[in-house]
Formats: structure tokens, sequence, C-alpha cells
């Protein structure tokens, strides 16, 4: 039975979890992304307002990735009534926190709402990977886990093709966003369009041991296999300034490693105790705020969950 | 203390697993190598004869894997005393199922049985690699799991960058060894240089599906994560005839999967019962017969403890 409104909240991402290019991601506990829809009698969304965006994101509901993840709901079932949005945007654009798979899946997930839950969560991948592709293109890797919870395996697009991994217990991160702006297609312009055979197995070698690290619980080892990319971070070190002193600061604070978190800019650390993880916050954040940057930190630990109706 | 004379048994062993070219393996239980070995009182290592390897095998233990690797454990503990092996070759040579590395593992471990057990089998695994070094190079995808047992991850040829993974219920495999000839250099040869960034992406997708499955003693979902490789086995698929028709085999007599064993010829195929093997094994060495190449065939669970003292 459909409901007059309904709230929805999807959490930041860290997708790649540095050696993962484009299958792996981890959903983070506490930052996202709230929207509030309410039943209208006119057939399609509209969106009402949005908070926190300071004016960036269209407003126009078939170019905003949640107004797309929600119509294409209202589309799937028919729905005779449309719906008005209100996006409270937790996540900053553009930072490497999944801020736009964090709007589409919460609009897909509070449409569903709004209309009583016809569909299930699976079926609701479909539509917030729509909403998702019209800005960053069809890709997983920050829907998957935003949508599912926990660290996501997308081995492809489709919900057979996504697995959930256990949480190794004790996993803390730090993550900390430097004022810089790298835009996702640079990020993805920079890559490299081949790379040697050694290289990739020396890639794969990296993806699988951090998938046996992840079911060994053993924070240490996921940390270390995460840093073996040779691949992705390279190529994109250089649009992120300091990274190596960043790295070097964190692991000083208990920091276990430190990767870029999906395109950057945002710099996730992993740690294995709390303390450790707001060291390093602290520490990385003092350091782009000396280099006259300025930085933006969160501490937290994996949403085993992922995006909930409020 | 030493003894007057050890033997010791080193299984065969699939390398690769299909996409985990270079970084998995697994060891096979029946088929394999057993070494004895006689306390001499002149240092250094003699053969004293090897059976069932038609004469192709140097006898110059300073060629021989085995005999490589038993003077690296000699030299290791700077033994006073020497050893004369016999070796009984139970794994054809250049067949894709990790002969020359069950030679080099039976050759260490036979070698510090005889000493009285002086070293750990971490420490072995450097003088086996040693072995296997004089044939194929310096890898450790068939050593690991030849020495270790299991199903083994090689992410580094040092025993702090090897680990065990479990080994699903239910796993059996047929082993189909075509009579042709691969050589391991001519496999490596075919191999593309490079790989497009996508591919590699792909390859490290499959390879993290494949351990999720070996965690979830899934063998449905093991046998289709190892045929999602589309870089070393389609540039290998050449050298082996007639591979296509023996997959489509393979799968009405009920495999799950049919990869390429190492660098083959050895074909592998993944079944979840032992009369999916056995028909498998059967129905592919038919069309080998058939098509006038002929070929042998071993089907087997995965052998769990690895090269033991007989």
């Amino acid at each position: 039975m459909p409901l007059s409104s309904a709230e929805a909240f999807a959490p930041a991402t860290v997708a790649n979890l540095g050696v993962g290019f484009d299958i792996l991601g981890l959903a983070v506990d506490g930052a996202g992304d709230t929207i509030r829809a309410e039943l209208t009698a006119t057939p399609g969304v509209v969106i009402r307002e949005i908070v926190g965006d300071h004016g960036k994101l269209p407003r126009d509901p078939l170019k905003n990735t949640a107004g797309i993840a929600a119509a294409a709901v209202l589309k799937a079932v028919n729905a005779s009534s449309g719906m008005a949005l209100t996006i409270h945007k937790g996540l900053p654009l553009a930072s490497g926190l999944g801020s736009s798979a964090a709007s589409a899946v919460a609009g897909a997930v509070v449409a569903n709402a709004l209309l009583g839950e016809p569909l299930t969560r699976d079926q609701l991948l479909e539509h917030a990977l729509e909403g998702e592709a019209a800005v960053t293109g069809y890709h997983a890797d920050n829907i998957a886990p935003c949508l599912y919870g926990g660290i996501t395996l997308s081995y492809g697009v489709t919900s057979g093709e996504i697995v959930r991994l256990p949480v190794p217990e004790g996993l803390h991160l730090a993550l900390i966003t430097p004022h810089i702006e790298v835009l996702t297609a640079k990020a993805r312009a920079v890559l490299p369009a081949n790379v040697p055979l050694k290289t990739m197995v020396a890639q794969t070698a990296g993806v699988a041991r951090l998938i046996h690290a992840i079911y060994q619980g053993d924070v240490a080892q996921m940390a270390a296999a995460m840093e073996t990319d040779t691949v992705v971070e390279p190529a994109r070190s250089h649009l992120i300034p300091h990274i190596a002193e960043a790295r070097r600061l964190a692991k000083e604070a208990g920091a276990l490693a430190l990767v870029i978190s999906g395109a950057g800019p945002t710099l996730c650390a992993v740690c294995d105790h709390a303390d450790a993880a707001l060291l390093t916050a602290q520490a990385v954040t003092a350091l782009y705020e000396d280099a006259g940057i300025g930085a933006d930190r969160r501490v937290g630990t994996v949403l085993a969950s992922g995006a909930y109706v409020i």
C-alpha cells in the first residue's frame, strides 16, 4: 500500500579498495545522503529541493541521479501516482565517496518505500544503476555496497553477479577528503590503456590475497593486499597532492594502509582500532591544512545493512 | 639423526585453475613421483636410477630437478654425508601435471627425511624452488600445492607469500592428458605481452570470484569462475587440438568446467561428484582416441597433505 511520504538513507562508499579496481567496494557507517519522498497525484518525479550541494546538482529530475532512479522505480511498477523528492546531500560531490551512487540508491529505495515496497532489493539494483549511469557510467562498484551494505564484490552489474563478502572484525576506516577537485572522467583518462601481462598477474595475486584476507578476518593482511595495486593508484597519484606524505603520516598514526577511495580525492586509511582511525584522520587533515588546501575528515566502520528506510 | 634410507612421495598438481594464471594451484590425490634416497659416505648427490621417464631426464644430478633440490638441502645443513637417489616417475613429462615440481619437491622432502628432518617445510620450499628453476623457472604455482597440499595461492615465492585456501567438499577432478607435446616455453611464448586494462579488470574479477567460491565451498561457482579466463587459455587453445569438443563432452558427462592444467596439454575437468569425474575422463579420453591421438586419464580429489615421507 502506498504511503503519503517516506524517507531513505544511503551510505557513503569506498570503491576499489586499492588493488580491487572497479570490482570491490564497501559501505561506510555514518555519512550519506537522505531523501524524502512525498506522494503526488501527478505521475512522474519532481525535485522539490536539494540541500547541501551548493546549487551544483541538476534540479531537472531527468538529469538528476536520484530523480532518474526514482522515476525508473515508478515506471517499473506502472505507478499511476508520482512523487516529489527532497534531497539532503550528506556527501560532497566528486569526492570519491560515492556521492552519486548514494543519491541514486536513496532515490530508488525511497521510491520503493513510498509505493509500499513492491520491488525487492535485487530489483532495485537495476534502477539505482540507471541513476548512476547518468553521472559516471554503468558501474556497480559504488552502487553495490551502497545498496547491499558490507563489503561487496561485483563481477558484473546484475544481482547474480554481486556477492557480499564477510566484514573483518575490528576494521576501522579514516576518510580524508582534501579540498581539491578530481573529476571521475579525468581520473579514468589517466589510466593506462594496456598493462603488461606480468602486471596483470601481480594484480590478480593482490586481489586474491585481499579476498583471502577478508575471509580470514585479517585486517593487517587485508590492508597490505590493498596497497599492492601497481596499476591504478600509481597512475592517479599525481592528481592528489601530498599523497605519499599522507600515507607516511597515516602509518605513523597507526593506520595499516592508505589508498585512494574510488577516483579520489578522498583517501581511505585502514586501521584495526578506532583510536588509530581517529589519529590518522587528524594527522592527514592537518597535513592538508598546513599545505593551505584544507580537508574534511570522517571515521567509521563498515555499515553492514546498506541503504535503509528511515 | 640421519637414516640409512628414506622414501618420499610428491603429488601431481594442477596450476592456474583457469583464471588464476601463475598464482593458484592444487594437489591431486593419487598420481605423483616417488623418490628413494640412500645415505652414502661420499658427499653430494648421485642419481642411481630413474624409472618411468623413457630415458628422457638428465642423470647428471646437477641438471636434474630432484638432484638439485636434494643437493640444496644437503648444502643448507652442511651435511658431511651424501645420498643416492632412485626416482620413480609416476607423472608424464611436460604434461601440465607439475611433473618437474613433483620431482623437485620429492627430492627436497626425501633428502630432509634422510638427514633426520633438520628443516621445516617452509625451509624446504626454497630448495624445491631451486630444483624447479632448473626446468621451468622460479615459479611457485606447482611447487606450492605439491609441497603444502590442498589449494594454494602464491603471491610470491617465499613461504610468507603462499597461503592455503580451504578445499570445497565434493570437489572431484578428471585429468585427461592427450598424447601431444606442449613445451612450457612455447606455451609461455604464445601469451600476449600486454592486455587491455578492461581485460585486467575482468581477470581480477574472475580471480576474486574464484577465491570467494572456494571459501564458500561452492564447487559450481568455483567451476564457473575458473572458466572466466579471457587471457591465457584463449591464447593457448590452439596448442591443444579438440579442446572445445573436449569441453562440450565433459559438460555432457556432468563436469562443471574444463580448463587447461598448467601449460597443458592435460585438461582438468571440475566435478561435484565422483561419478561425473569418471564419466568425464572416459568421454574426453574416447574423443582423443577416436581422433587417433590417444590420452591418459586420471580421476581424483584434492590431496590435503602435500608431499609426504612414506
